[in-house]
């Protein structure tokens, strides 16, 4: 049995290990996140502890009329790599009301050429990491995170129920949907969700050799949905990683990623609090430094049903609406020169375009291909490996009917 | 005394606290960030576990001809905010040689507005987190920091030196000197700087609104230097932060600073490695999705002495350049339509500019002010007020002279 002396001695011991492992702890917590206290009211007192100052300084500065605005507003940004990291970053600094992330991707050490994620999230869910970080930047915002993949039949049911009933009240819509996904499926079941719900969304990407990029606006009913176009069909741009074979991945760069994702939110920002122009698609060709603009209208013969319904209502809306005000937006409507109402308001040449993009069908001037169409006997979501295509437009489009 | 049961009691008590201590220890570490190990050479290998994989595909994709050559280059990036530590952090994850970073501000809640830094690095000084952050997303690049103003007498010698001598072998020259200040004296005490050492260098600068910004190559001798133009005169902005008087901050997003870090870096990649075309100066306007691009050639009449010599030797070598060559270069070379050779190339209105800009002088056509200029009255050092002018342009130039 212990002597006394042994157990004072044991005693001693273990007091003197439990200090170290608490000034351990304290010393490691220095360099750990530390949540700020949550802000009721946005302020726009000028002092140096408030992160909302130079927000609300855009009031004052005559640019945005109501900045506090922003919390009222739930976005959902599906794809949270690197434009959809960066995304949500800036939209949880900018204190959006509310945030739903969805991606089913681990964290990696390749995703360390693009900025937000850290090496020692490697292994971690995206929507995980992301949000850990993302509530320590701004504890303001509220997260909703779903690790799943929006393509499988049950999950895109429960995404168009997130969409439907996700909004800052819960049972109320999202105000905004944006797209940074890096494949053709995933745009695919966002254009299907957003037609059917008649949602707003923003499109963005990023090519495969890592140096143009674009966004888009659509209004169901009013502007080219994903399937009007067709999806193929916008400029300059060839979808990253959609590339994926045999050792082979798309090249891709922090900085165009930064672009595309800093010209999304300034249009999402724009759009929600109404400042400015929102442009209706925005092109980034970083070899010339050249940003393309353009806009398309919605085709009549748009293979989605959702789609055309929602022409038709848009149609019977605009009839609807007192002359005057027609008349006011009519500058705005772009004209038809071409079968899908697509074109090109900027100077861009198709010389230009061409120097800014790879193999591509023959399309008519000044347009190419946006993306690589996926392999005609590929099966809906295996989402790895697409060949290239050196098919017609036609082709492509006769083979986009068949999916 | 203790009884051998109390203390019993007491060994179990302290080792179930030492138990949680240190489990709690090791919930914490798991969110702490852990150092990759240092790579010797880049690899294009498609692993997950590469964090080069997707730069180096740059190669194969025909866009860079040698993308290791990152390794080779040393930045100086002068102003750690809202755009400097964006650029210094797409720097790093794109793997260059050196940085050297220069401040001597620290991080306040109220930057938080901004991408890179985060609420938990309050109070330290921006380079220290910086380079804390930067180290853990990338530790093969090397980091020199300075915190200091660079304007004073003393510091404004260390940095020539440093600029001289930083080079990724110490006693050579940085490949590029970046700013990404936000007050008029910094800028100055740059382009004296380069101007004496024959150093190129990139501006960059975000409006006070939030909704503009630009980036221009400077080459001492080639083109307009920051005293050339005079400095008050480039296209659409406001320097940010220069007007902060009582309780006024300038407003700031994370938009409009990542896009011009992003354009930034994305000339920075295309300056070192080749590839592209380097742009002389392009601005962001928000509001309008616009991107207004110029060239403008130097001053011969420039207040600095160091600039005109650069002009003269620039003027020799091209006379002693074989006449081929020179006529090849010929188209790049931009007309002179104004006394300061400033022309611009984009298709921006002089109702565009003055759209996305304040109250400025009267200047001619299609040019705008681009930087609030200091105070007359103000120590060259102060930096915190400066008032807004009416003056005119010329007013405003004798005004520069005489600083």
């Amino acid at each position: 049995m212990a002597t006394v002396e042994e157990l004072k001695l044991r005693i001693r011991e273990l007091e003197n290990e439990l200090i170290k492992c608490k000034q351990q702890r304290s010393q490691e917590n220095l360099q750990n996140p530390v949540l700020r206290a949550k802000i009721d009211k946005m302020s726009a007192e000028v002092v140096d502890s408030n992160p909302y100052s130079r927000l609300m300084a855009l009031k004052r500065m005559g640019i945005v009329e109501d900045y506090e605005k922003i919390r009222s507003f739930a976005v959902a940004v599906v794809g949270v790599g690197g434009v959809g990291s960066v995304t949500a970053e800036m939209l949880t600094r900018c204190g959006i009301g509310k945030l739903l992330l969805f991606d089913y991707d681990k964290v990696e050490l390749a995703n360390m050429n693009r900025l937000f994620f850290q090496p020692h999230q490697a292994g971690l869910s995206k929507v995980e990491a992301a949000e850990h970080t993302l509530r320590n930047i701004n504890p303001d915002v509220i997260f909703e995170t779903h690790n799943y993949n929006i393509t499988t039949m049950d999950n895109f049911t429960h995404f168009m129920d997130r969409i439907s009933n996700g909004g800052l009240q819960e049972g109320k819509c999202v105000d905004l949907v944006l797209s940074c996904v890096d494949n053709f499926e995933a745009r695919m079941a966002i254009n299907t969700a957003c037609n059917e719900l008649g949602q707003t969304w923003m499109e963005s990407g990023v090519s495969e050799n890592a140096v143009s990029g674009h966004i888009q606006l659509i209004i169901p009913g009013q502007t080219a949905c994903f399937a009007c176009a067709p999806p193929l069909v916008v400029a300059a741009n060839i979808d990253e990683k959609t590339l994926k074979r045999d050792g082979v991945c798309a090249a891709s760069l922090p900085t165009t990623m930064g672009v595309v994702a800093g010209i999304l939110v300034q249009n999402v920002l724009k759009y929600l609090l109404g400042f400015g122009t929102v442009s209706f698609y925005l092109g980034y060709n970083a070899m010339q430094d050249f940003f393309p603009t353009m806009a398309m209208k919605a085709n009549p013969q748009c293979d989605d049903r959702h789609c055309r319904r929602q022409q038709e209502e848009y149609i019977k809306k605009e009839a609807e609406r007192p002359k005057q005000e027609v008349a006011e937006e009519e500058e705005k409507v772009v004209h038809e020169e071409n079968d899908w109402g697509i074109e090109l308001v900027s100077e861009i040449t198709a010389a230009e375009l061409q120097d800014a993009s790879g193999p591509k069908p023959d399309l008519p001037e000044g347009i190419t291909v946006a993306y690589t169409i996926p392999n005609k006997d590929r099966e809906i979501n295996s989402g790895e490996t697409v060949e290239e295509t050196d098919q017609s437009l036609e082709e492509l489009m006769a083979h986009m009917k068949k999916l």
